[in-house]
Formats: structure tokens, sequence, C-alpha cells
């Protein structure tokens, strides 16, 4: 959707990474379902890995950028992140917005006050969604 | 979706409005395309009011209650609700929570910090109505 | 989506029209938004049809036979296509199932029953098609 | 989406529950589909019970709200939930609608005509859906 | 959304099938994940099939008309079916696309250039079928 | 959804400029619906650039790399982004696609097979925007 014409790259300006409480072992430790969940990334993405694809790389270097801590704090946007998975009801998304949330240190009530901000935006659609993610706070927050 | 056969009304938990640093009005002085909107919307909202539908208002009392202040911030709820209005790509939802993340304090750095989220998860078809949002900020942090 | 290798055509299996209550011309007497829309409609449907595309006169013809009276009847096979139509957030789709569901006796309440089924199902973002579409309404219904 | 300051609560008017041919014991015990999907769904609703989320109980009364009869008899309203759904393409949703819709004594080919009008609004892209619920109507309507 | 009042059926103008390299037999023999898809959807369209739906049955056809040798070759249609159900982001759809594109003779290069299209015009809700696809192209291009 | 924690940049491969036979003044002259759409984004692109948005910047980068001529060539590249564009119901990426692609040399012919994969994959929901998708080819193909 742009027509820019210019291949030179805009320098990338110091982005602050966030600084997490649990690493991810220590989640897939705590939770039956964010194992299962990061267990299969990790393997799709040494996968995708291996094909070394100039624009996918680029694509993953920009969303890692894009939730660094800025004007908000990283722990907003992984929320933020939450929000818009679930109404676009993706639950490998949910899943995984779920888990660097709880990484960053959210509680559970904030955690619900985004999926709800998803289901009255999307709708009932977001409930099956929701239900799941349910499944996988009360792992994480027990 | 759900099949909950208890009529009964949950009480309504004390929740707090959130402080706004200015009002519609005020905003609709600072900005034509925010004047536009919030015309076109009270005189929308006035037909659908007149229709008295019990389950609209049910509906619009619960999604007033979503964005008061809780466990996240109005402010961040606010933003939330801009994420998810840019990935469903629903122009006058953008503008209605840029205009309310405005009147609530939200600088333009956090506004353009949500509208990245929106844009690196609901890709390129987002660009037209990120543009239109950049329009909107412009007027209103001028 | 489908590898179906014969290019045999099924046989048509006979299908009522339904009987509509009002002519195209007399909706667009009583409202000026269907006015406009049909006017538009027909314009843009025109030009469509001097390109005599082949898969467009199929698609259209098998739309056209999916809304006809059936196990279910016509006016709410409208209602249905109102329905998707307000979750899919088309207002183009919206005032098109309006006006057929008007020409076809369907009352105002039916009308405001459909699109609360689209507003809960597809939550908040259907609140300004819902908006747009009871403008039609209060013209159709006045 | 929406700007509604008053905490009130409209109060309830009275609407009919619909009569239910077949209960959800019946519905699970004549198709395994059916007998999984309402099982699990019991699960996972009792987890989210148990969190308490005031929002969404309120969402939950109002979507319950929706489909009881009014002006639309809720058999045909069970069926514009089954056409959102499949245009939004949520399987779980699917099941759900396809089981009420039986429950209240909704015929096959109704429930073909429903699906229909889905599959050419929403495109190829619900056939995995519709296959899927074809496979629910058949071991419900053996 | 038409209101074409004539039921006769246009002509069927001669389209060419497209040149297989590979049987749906030989690509199943190759790969795990199209061997289970191509299974699964046969044995789901048989019970679609024995309804017997004359709308379906015209879909169908429709379907398989679209992606005919016509003025863009098939390979390239396959392709743009590819970007289509990676942005709408139906795995299954995905799959049966990425099979054809390889039945025609699609390079493994070409199709992880059509992935690409889908993820930046689809954004980061695209990464978990994109990952799902890559595994698809290991097996069938080792 | 990435967890990629190194910042580093993957050096950029090259990829070539497509050559076009129209520049967009000559297609803005040729259309209205051109114009009008070319000097809208050229004015609200302006106002996005202002803000220098680091993120935003890298985005037009990684999508303007991604229509470059590669595996697939620029034109089939454009009509694949058409295809997505239409099937997402965006006029306004519509718009940009079939202009690129008639920049590009693409014919009539293959415009209208790309929307027909749209139509078709997206459903009767995409009628509207292939509408006014043929509206602008009348005026660039007259």
């Amino acid at each position: 959707m742009t027509d820019d014409n210019t291949p030179t790259q805009p320098t990338i300006k110091p982005r602050k990474e966030p600084a997490y409480l649990f690493s991810e072992k220590q989640v897939a430790e705590k939770s039956r379902i964010a194992h299962h969940f990061l267990d299969n990334r990790a393997r799709l993405n040494e996968n995708v890995d291996k094909a070394d694809n100039f624009l996918i790389k680029r694509f993953y270097n920009l969303d890692h950028n894009t939730y660094l801590d800025g004007a908000v704090p990283a722990k907003y946007k992984e929320l933020m992140g939450l929000v818009a998975s679930a109404c676009l009801r993706c639950d490998d998304c949910v899943d995984y917005h779920v888990i660097q949330s709880y990484r960053l240190g959210v509680t559970r009530a904030e955690q619900e006050d985004a999926i709800n901000i998803a289901l009255v935006v999307g709708g009932s659609i977001v409930i099956p969604h929701m239900r799941r993610a349910y499944e996988l706070l009360a792992e994480l927050y027990s």
C-alpha cells in the first residue's frame, strides 16, 4: 500500500528492552498450556528460521521493536497486543500476549480488563477465545 | 453463544468515572474532524435513542462500564479500544477512541505507540485508517 | 477451495420468487437514503454488466437463488443477510437487506431484533453501522 | 464506542424463554460432536464462572436476552446466530447455534438454507466450517 | 446483495483445466500434513455430497471455474487463493492452495513470495498460519 | 507475536524495482477516480511523514520491498495485493493495487481474473467493492 522509492533503511533509534520478571522456561513450568504453546512455537519457528526469508526476518524485527518500552510501557503494549489478538480471534496470538504480559508482571485483574475490552469491541464471537484464555490465566495465576 | 438461564441481573460494583481534561465541546472546537464526528454521532444517536431499544441500551451501558477506571487505568483502556478499532478497521471507532484518549490527557507519542501496535498486528490494510487517524492527531495536538 | 472436476452444471430446481409488497421505486420515493443507495447501485451495476464477466454473472445468479423462498421464508433470509452484513460491517449490504426486508413486509421490530443479534455477535464495532441502519429504518417506517 | 454517562440500569422487560424440544443432554446423547462441544464448553465456562467477572456476566446476560422469543421467533434468531457465526468463521459458535436450532425444532432443510446464506455472503472461506457443520447435521438428523 | 430477476443460466464459456504435474495421491505420499488434510477433506466432502444441496453444488462449480487457466495462468490464481486464505486466516484453505500450487509446479520461492504479501497485508496475526504453512512447504519441497 | 531478541538488522538483499509503463501522473490524467485517490493519499502521507515515526517508516519500507520483482513478477504481486485488499474489503487498498497493476502493464482481463478470485473467496460482501473497482477499471482501460 505504499510507493516509497527509497531503499535506504532508517537508522534504529535506541529502544529499551523491557525487564521480564519470568523467563519463558519458568512460565512453561508453571502452565501446561503455556508449555505446549511455547514448545510448538519454538519447533515451528526453527523451521521458519531455516528458510532464512529476508522479509520474514524484517517483519519479526519490526514486530519485536513495536513492543519495546516506549511512550507506552511494555506491559500495556502487551495488553494491547492481547486485545488486538482476541478481537481478531487468534488463539496462538492470545496465548502469546497473555504469557508476555504475565512475564512483565501484569496482574490477573489487568489481563481480565483487557479481555473485557476485546469482548465488548469484538462481541460474542470472542467468547470461545476468552474461555480458552481464562484457562491459561487460571494456570498462570494459581 | 451462552445458555445462561438466570434472568437475574448481577449487582453493579462501584466503578470510577475517569477524570476528563477536556469536554467533547472543547475537542470539537480544536479539531474540524472531531467536530464533524461528534456532531454526526450525536445526530445519529438521537435517532437510535428515540427507538428506545432495550438491548441497545443494555449494550451501551455495558460498553460504558467497560472503559471506566479499573485495574487498567481508563487512559490505557481507551488506547486499547483504539488498537482494537484500528485492527478491525472502523474509522468512526478510531476517531472516537483517539478523541477519548485525548480527553484523558494521553500524549501524541502514546497514541502513536498504540497505532503502531495496530499496524503491526493488522498489517498494511490498517494504513489507510492510520493515515486518517494521523490527520486527526495533527489537528488535536497542534 | 474445491477440486470438483466435473464441468457439468446441476439442473436448477424450481425455487419460488418471493412476493414483494413494495417495488424498489416505491422504496426510493419513501426514503432519501434508500433512493441514494438504489441509484448508486444501479449506476455501478450497469458498468459491471457492460463488462459481461462470466463468473460475476454466475455469482449474481447464485446469490439471487440463495434468497428465494425455500425451507426458510424469504423474509427471514433477508434478515439473515442483514445480520451477516452488519457483522461483516458492510454499509451497502446493510442498506440492501434492510430495503429487501422492508419490501417483503418485515416489521421494524423484526429488523431491530435482527440488528440486535448482529450487535451482540459482532460487538461495539457494529455500532456505527447500526446507527446508520437506524437512520434508514426511521425513514422507511415513518 | 459510547459515552453514556448514566450508570443506572434499564429495567428488564419481560421476554419469553423459548420452548426447547430437546435438552442439551438429549442432544449430547444423539451426537458425538455435540457431546464433545457441550462437555468442553461446560468445563471452560465453569472456570470462567469462578473468576466471577462482572462484565462477562453482564455480557452473558445480554447475549441470553438477545436470543429470547421476540418479534422474531427464537428459532429464526438461532439461525441468524448460525449465519453470523459461519460468516465470522467460528466453529464453536457454529456448533452452538446448530445445536440450539435443533433443540428448538428447526429442520435440517432450514439449517441448510441458513448455511447457504453464510456461504454466499462469506465466500469459499466459509467452506471448511460448512463441511464441519454438515458433519454435525448428519449426526443430529440421522 | 443482488436483485437479478432472471433465473436463466449463462452458458459456460470454454475454460481450460490446468495441467497438474502431480496428483493429489502423489502429494499425500510426499507430505504427512498434506495426507492428513486431503483425507479429512475427502471424508467431510463425501458427507456434504450426500446432502446433495443445490446451492452448494453451484458454489463448488463456480469456485472450480474461477481457478481455471484464463487471462491469469492457473498457477498464479492458486497463489492468489493462497494470499487470500492466509490474509483471512483459514488454515484449511492455506493447505489447499499450497498443495494446488505445488501440483502446478510452483516453486518454493514463489510460494514464499505469496506468503510474504499475505504477511505484510494481513499483519502479525498471519504469523501462526505462516508458521504452519512453512511446515507444509518443508515437507513438500524436501 | 515474536520474541526475537537480536536488534541487529538483516542486510538487504538486492531486489529489483519493477519497470512501470505509466507514472502516477499519467494515471491521474487518465482517471478521475485515480486522480482523487492519488491526491488524497499524497496529502495524508505528507502529514504522516511529518510525524517521522520510526516504526511506520520501517513498515513502509518493508511493504515496498515486498512488492519488488522477485520469484513472483511484480505484476502478479500487485494482483495478489489486489486480491487481499478486495477480500479484506479496503477500497483505498483496492484502488492502490488496481493502479499499480495498471502501471505495470496488467491487462483488464487479468485484473478481472484477480477480482473474481477475491469474489469467490470473500463472498457477496466483496460485491460493493468490486462494483467500485469496476468503475476505476472502466476509466483506466477506456
